[in-house]
């Protein structure tokens, strides 16, 4: 059986799945990293009331008109305002209000003069020039207008978001459910990390890999005990997980030999098949699978070839999801340092380091055992019989 | 009173801190982020033996010696081995072994013949061309070595570090402690969100917005209550706090104003003075003291100034005591695109986009409030005395 392109399997698969409707009310500070759900619209202006941007005395400008050095303009101060209080008095001609930064400017005045600028005398003050209408004077509203949209829904939300709806007030915000995704090992040889190896084990390291990286990218992981070769076993589990679950990724168990049973356990779920193998290497034996309007992909058991699906394959589709613009795999070109000098017939994924614009693959022969990917954050996307590489030859990336 | 240079203020606090040495062992699952304390040193070869890395039979090169389409050799098969199953067996001559990928090689064998190469006859397999000593063979320890140094300490753990330690059968692992930063705003015009807005009020943004931006540092933030501008009660209460404290950030109070108290506190602390205000706008009056050994960094009340200090001057030093090199700012420069036309005789942090070594401001007029922050992800940081800065000109930033 021959493959489908990687870009057909993703576009297969996006076309089952929808972005995810349900939302909760969370505090703020459980909001970080999470999806707005709709539109924020400012409930109130910003700043809430005209203010002083500094310290100083609040007059009115055309009071001021005349006054130089020769003939200062004095001014009686009726009132001291700090920050947080409100303003009680309306300014006369020739009143003024001595004001610090933030505090409400009072009616009346339409002017702040700094209080360097300024002599004062008791309840006297002296300015020594004019000052146009408006000068030092912070609108309400001038930063930002009651019912503007401020936050617009699908937006990841960063401290910088919730800071801006902290200043209006809002102390709970609707946000996208997370993701629910489901993790199963399969493997007669997988050992729980912690435990004696046995001979003939290894121990499961999917599990652990692909959940913290459905944390990484703001899902929850739902974590399924390892299972063994055993298809009704296996089945009877999914079936019991799903209703729980957005959709499920196992891996192992999807290769051509006696023991991979997922062939098995698709006809047992009575599930259908979306495709098996994809023209990638590591990884090409992954399995889609649709039960009921559930997605269940199933990932190669070798831990390199889980993640190089996994991000090539699973992230488009969790990014549509979760409506989580960041979930998407970001693709970026970049420049080879170092040749590399193995040709395969199969389109690769192999490990590299991306660093403003160039790529480098550590070692010259790129393995695809996992430890291997330690310093590296991109996989070159090399395409099928492409001849040796050549240092300087402009090459596509995938950013994990 | 004159500022000190940015560059001066972070060194100046950065020799009064250290990496925390504290750790905890937490299970990997809780790891995720974490910084690793101790190098870590593969406990186990990886593979655990050696193993087949196809399905196939298992062999003795030697016995293949000669073998052709016309004259090919036959092999008695005497054991089949699945992954997870541990060889029984020693390989006498013409013996085979089936073995499927994963599974441990048989003692006496010392390559592999794919199974898409072999003609199976009953417990018969023949063999139609030779293959070399240790073809389709993985050594035990091909991998990883036992004892070899994997992870570096104060390396912080991604997904990909937790599945290699994972497979390494580890399940918890030494982290360091996380930082503990107390956060506390000052001022008499702060209202709580949520709570209604009174008069001459605003809501009080910079709690939020800094606890957001610690969590996204991978730092505990430690809310105190937001305080009145009263210095007798702000220094009780950094009292009490400071125990439980790594380090104290605190906003408002820090100007020259009646009300800006933290002047007062810094005595009635019996603290140290390190600096008062940096040159660089917004933020300016920075002020930073001493308190035993403890730092307490008071930032400018306004939430884009507090934003900017807290960035340039703050993460330096939460990224010495942290150990996470992620957490110190990053520096790059940028092209920009599109004029900037506000000269400005103090050193400026303005709000950016960076992307792929672009800059663009997003307004022609940068102003300094929160809101304006949303979409962007750099300050662009403008020396002092700085003419009109034209399309095209190379500028440094600071990524957020």
């Amino acid at each position: 059986m021959i493959g489908i392109e990687l870009e057909q399997a993703v576009e297969l698969l996006s076309n089952k799945i929808n972005l995810i409707e349900d939302y909760e009310e969370v505090e703020l500070e459980q909001a970080l990293g999470r999806n707005l759900v709709e539109d924020f619209y400012a409930p109130i202006y910003q700043p809430p009331f005209n203010r002083s941007p500094l310290d100083g005395i609040a007059v009115r400008a055309q009071d001021t008109v005349g006054a130089n050095t020769d003939h200062p303009k004095t001014f009686k101060i009726i009132e001291t305002v700090f920050a947080g209080m409100a303003s009680q008095k309306r300014l006369g001609m020739g009143q003024a209000v001595r004001i610090m930064t933030g505090a409400p400017l009072p009616e009346g005045s339409d002017a702040v003069i700094r209080q360097e600028e300024v002599v004062f005398k008791g309840e006297e003050a002296m300015v020594q020039k004019s000052v146009s209408p408006y000068s030092n004077y912070c609108y309400k509203g001038e930063d930002i207008q009651k019912g503007q949209l401020l936050i617009e829904k699908c937006t990841t939300l960063t401290a910088i978001h919730l800071g801006v709806l902290a200043s209006m007030g809002c102390n709970k915000v609707r946000v996208r459910r997370q993701l629910r995704v489901g993790l199963m090992s399969t493997g007669d040889e997988l050992i729980k990390p912690g435990l004696p190896l046995e001979e003939g084990k290894i121990y499961n390291a999917n599990t652990t890999l692909l959940a913290a990286r459905l944390k990484e990218l703001g899902m929850i992981p739902l974590i399924i005990e390892a299972q063994q070769d055993d298809p009704d076993h296996v089945a009877r589990k999914i079936k019991e997980m799903i209703p729980q679950l957005d959709i499920l990724l196992t891996t192992g168990g999807v290769s051509v030999g006696q023991k991979d049973i997922m062939h098995e356990v698709i006809l047992k779920l009575q599930a259908t098949r979306l495709f098996w193998k994809v023209n990638m290497q590591p990884g090409t034996p992954i399995l889609a699978m649709e039960l009921g309007e559930q997605l269940i992909l199933s990932l190669s058991g070798n831990p390199f070839a889980a993640l190089a699906t996994f991000e090539c394959i699973a992230r488009p589709v969790l990014g549509k999801m979760s409506g989580q613009s960041y979930v998407y795999p970001v693709k970026a070109e970049g420049v080879l340092k170092g040749a590399f000098n193995k040709v395969s017939k199969k389109r690769r994924m192999i490990r590299g380091l991306y660093e403003e614009g160039d790529v480098t693959i550590p070692y010259e022969h790129a393995s695809g055992v996992l430890s291997s990917m330690i310093g590296c954050n991109c996989l070159i996307d090399i395409e099928a019989d492409t001849p040796n590489i050549l240092e300087g030859t402009k090459v596509k990336v995938i950013k994990l």
